[in-house]
């Protein structure tokens, strides 16, 4: 079930390709010993654009999920962010320039338009060299959908919208784990190296990161006639990664480690048998991450206790917080949990906060219109 | 998906008996606040036997499994214990004698036939106490399959088979999780209160242990379509539990943590989803436990590395050892890949040992012959 991929993006061909086709060296390549699954190495063919203009959009994510810290993140639908991709003369061919970048809140100010400092610039020159392109340039244009640092992977669904675009602008040719390597290179210089909001964003769904090297994931599919709903309550408060991980212990006893990782477990157990009841509990079990960052987040421990309260099979943080995470089977309960959840940030907390009630996304970054040459 | 309990063998009552039943004087209850699923209330009917005698088999288990530490098992069909067990009017109402113990190697001679030291005794007369049983004596012969300390469920084994005669000689009204309950009984006194061996026993297939307080078991089912053989090599060396408890680390860093946990997740991933492959990169993929246990058992590296070198999918030490287990989907293989394992326990470790290659049990502790009465 897992995908794999050694992390050496330059060996990349996509998948849809016959495995004979214009390998003009095969004996060149040298394979890592480590090299296990997915074969996927570049040609030096350049594909030809099949759209003149292209707009994606990729969801946002929820990483860490209590105890699945740092290797599981699920797809949240109808949030996210949008790119508007276009084979554009004026800018230098192999290369993207950024036009525009629009979206709600200030997050649209406080994002360079240089390429190299954007995760969607990041993202969409990555793929652009994994597909060797050299004679057409792109001009991108980002519609903020998230906010910045709000735990809801605001970066990643940049990072996927652009990846996307770019790929499915020259004919979708590179596999899925090639798309999350090139949101990974974006998310190493914005938030870290971790595959946790990037992987979901790109596929959709929950999405466990086995390993790195290579980059190996497992997507995990919650059977599909169940629903899932999340509460996601954003309070107006910033919470820095960088600050959010430095809370994290260094050093965790034997038995919290065998509570969390048993809590794991049961996390990947409730999303495949579909088991909410199990999911919330689980989710709401981190004894090693949640007790360091809750504190850091003016009412949190409230909002959790005023979502359990409200009917929610389980509450945590979403990826680094600030914005809590609770889960329900049905929307107008999940409206209810997130006015308690509201309230409660403003009574302990003293934070305004906004709540939205929000599908798991079972698809991921996609294409949502094209205009073909 | 997962089953519950509060650990209050006290208040326990068949789940195949009415709700309303017997229940003389419910007020007298006092359920605790975290009391939240398959309530279980002991009557003071007292149950009549519906058999004079039965024999029972309860599989050997294989607990940890790499990654799983002290919350994961599962049981290996053909190989365990047994237990004959019979209404002895010899015996005192309400007691338990043990008459016989049998068995392969010299276990027969170290185990107690007093009954509250023995696995069995212990959990007989936990049954009998959960049952409410005061008119009746039991006889009980134990038939030992298993070698102690092995890193096999030994003691579990045995446990199971007697808590599964005793429930069923008087009817089979307790539920499986009862059994378990009184099974951990006799683990807490034998090697520690874990129910990482008991569960599996006594259910079959694989055990998540979710939590103790309430005992929280999810079974995990490995898809019926698909063959699961693992090979036990079991050489000639004792490695005594405690000393295999004292050689883990107490303090782990975080990145082995969220290594470790991930691996857990793809492990429990891997058996839902009949993924071989993944399971035994897994169970192969321990960076906290295996590491410190594995120069303990003198061969153990070099028996892993030719147990994958011979085509395993993975390989690790059965509980705490020196058992060696390595899975395949082929018995032909699996026969070979024990040779392997065999020889290398010989050549790098001095030490003999024996192979054998049993499928998964997806039964548990059942009952074998029985007479009516």
């Amino acid at each position: 079930m897992a995908i794999c991929h050694h992390h050496q993006p330059s060996f990349t061909i996509p998948s849809s390709f016959p495995f004979t086709t214009n390998l003009s060296n095969k004996s060149q390549l040298h394979l890592p010993s480590s090299f296990r699954c997915n074969l996927s190495v570049t040609t030096n063919l350049e594909p030809e654009p099949v759209y003149t203009a292209v707009k994606s959009f990729a969801p946002a994510t929820v990483a860490n999920l209590g105890p699945g810290f740092d290797f599981l993140g699920c797809a949240v639908d109808g949030i996210g962010d949008y790119v508007t991709l276009k084979i554009d003369p004026q800018v230098h061919p192999g290369e993207v320039s950024i036009t525009e970048i629009t979206g709600t809140g200030n997050s649209a100010n406080k994002l360079s338009k240089n390429p190299i400092w954007n995760c969607a610039g990041i993202a969409a020159i990555s793929v652009m060299k994994m597909l060797n392109i050299r004679s057409v340039g792109l001009s991108l244009s980002l519609e903020k959908g998230l906010p910045l640092g709000s735990g809801l992977g605001s970066s990643a669904a940049s990072a996927a919208a652009a990846a996307i675009a770019v790929n499915e602008i020259f004919g979708g040719k590179l596999p899925a784990l090639d798309l999350v390597l090139a949101g990974l290179e974006s998310e190493a210089k914005v938030s870290g190296y971790h595959a946790d909001n990037i992987a979901p964003a790109i596929m959709g769904g929950f999405v466990l990161v086995r390993s790195y090297d290579p980059l190996e994931l497992i997507p995990l599919q919650f059977p599909v006639d169940k629903n899932l709903y999340f509460v996601l309550v954003n309070p107006e408060f910033e919470a820095p990664t960088k600050k959010m991980r430095a809370a994290l212990p260094k050093e965790i006893t034997m038995s919290h480690h065998v509570w969390n990782s048993s809590q794991a477990g049961a996390l990947v157990a409730a999303v495949l048998q579909g088991d909410l009841k199990g999911f919330g509990k689980a989710l709401s079990s981190d004894k090693i991450v949640e007790p360091r960052r809750a504190p850091l987040i003016p009412g949190m421990d409230a909002v959790k206790k005023a979502a359990l309260e409200a009917g929610a099979y389980g509450c945590t943080i979403s990826g680094a917080g600030p914005t809590a995470v609770a889960v329900t089977d049905n929307e107008e309960k999940g409206r209810e949990i997130g006015e308690k959840m509201v309230e409660a940030f403003m009574a302990e907390g003293n934070l305004k906060a906004v709540a939205m009630v929000k599908q798991l996304d079972r698809v991921g970054a996609r294409l949502v219109s094209s205009i073909s040459r």
